[in-house]
């Protein structure tokens, strides 16, 4: 086990986990780059409730069997999920917010009364969060978003209620761009809406949700080489911080928004959705 | 959701998880009771490992289908098992210590290379080890053991270590405290060993290892009206705390153990064990 400077060293009882704690979790594969466990149970404790949210490292074959056990806990009230479960995990579900229903993915699963499971996706409302509290518009803006899976896609249409110009979205499977595509024009058909290979000209945003400069991989999403300093850049990937994308962005000048933001915009949505608050399928 | 006291409020982020924690977990039902949480995830917190014990109550209908499941989890290193699963926790093990094996129950599994699960059973020596640091000698004394189950079973082994002169057995159900009465002859053949109702005359030592007095309940495992003053009393229930048994005991002058002394005696053992170090079947 990896060695941690903690200041709870000597004491003979720890303060944040008992008997009595009601347990949460976010499943992926991998697991260890994840922010959930630090963020989630800080807001848990700014609001004074004994809960605790924990990583679960599941591989792709274990996922089916292995989630439909961690319903059977009786003290788990909620999942979290990450890459590459959000579109798997809809199948857990009794209740899913509309969003998610269109976009065919979750990434928060709470208990509620009488053995019913709601469900709903944060991740766009968490990435148009973090552009408000930069002050960053995006009504009227040309956007190019990168990634269609889980992520992009709640990112695709929250990004579409606020109204931007236009909307390019590439994915290395064409098909899953063009299925987004669709739920965008759904969501707001005066949105000009294409499909096809990345740009980083005659765009005011770029977006990166695809997993590519996660972790040890060296790439970026996209060459950046061409962009002009006034294009805003987004990356999804909370780890490494910088990604090398938002690293080369400053570099030329650009503003950014980073990962651990929009995972900030989105933690007190998924808590108040946790408690039973703010779902939209309550 | 419980409200807490917690100084950990208004921070951002905690430092006690993160998504490279490993995890280790107590099963049991019920589970609120436990103190293994707090008192491994200290002992975890004192040797600098980033690992947390978080509790997982399973129902006794889900018990097999949901632990076969929690060992999929890639990060979840070890489980404790309490009521009721001492027994049954054997079918997950690959390995079994000695005296875990003639029990026919186990209170730790542990994670080990080559997708091997290693298991033992730490009641006993937990207790005996709560003795020793009190100074009360067991060598040469007249034990009554109420409670014949996994931990019943533990706490008579690791006794019959310490050479007692006569151990008497009493579960309500006759059967278990026979077979633990063939294991105490097995273990050291020079004690006394006896079967039948609990007595507190003509004894040492009084040893409670069933549930009743747990949590809620009122009852005492055995009338100690006639008790005399200098018997040492044991409680191996955690809460309340004092037990109904062992509060009636000081009343009557009695020295006591706690249930908690025990956990003490225990926890760096089991922590050795989920390391990797102290196994009798490493």
């Amino acid at each position: 086990m990896p060695l941690m400077d903690n200041l709870t060293a000597q004491r003979d009882e720890v303060d944040y986990v008992s008997g009595r704690t009601r347990v949460y979790g976010i499943v992926g594969d991998p697991i260890e780059q994840v922010r959930s466990p630090e963020m989630i149970s800080a807001e848990f404790a700014s609001r004074g409730l004994d809960a605790l949210m924990i990583p679960i490292h599941v591989l792709p074959a274990d996922f089916d069997g292995c989630v439909a056990q961690l319903k059977r806990v009786q003290n788990l009230d909620g999942l979290v999920f990450t890459i590459p479960y959000k579109r798997a995990a809809v199948a857990l579900a009794d209740d899913i917010g509309a969003d998610a229903c269109a976009i065919g993915a979750i990434n928060a699963l709470a208990r509620r009364p009488h053995g019913r499971w709601a469900a709903d996706i944060f991740d766009g409302m968490g990435c148009v969060e973090a552009f408000r509290r930069r002050g960053y518009a995006i009504a009227g803006q040309r956007l190019m978003l990168i990634g269609a899976g889980g992520a992009g896609a709640a990112i695709a249409v929250a990004m579409a209620h606020e109204h931007p110009r236009s909307m390019r979205l590439h994915d290395v499977d064409p098909k899953r761009a063009t299925d987004v595509a669709a739920i965008v024009r759904s969501a707001d058909s005066s949105i000009d809406v294409s499909v096809g290979e990345p740009l980083t000209t005659g765009i005011d945003i770029l977006l990166n949700a695809s997993p590519v400069g996660m972790l040890t991989d060296p790439r970026t999403p996209v060459d950046v080489s061409a962009m002009a300093a006034d294009v805003i850049v987004f990356d999804a990937i909370v780890k490494p911080e910088p990604t090398k994308l938002l690293a080369l962005a400053q570099a030329r000048g650009c503003r950014t928004v980073s990962g651990r933001e929009m995972m900030r915009g989105q933690i007190s949505k998924i808590v108040d959705f946790f408690s039973g608050s703010g779902s939209p399928v309550e």
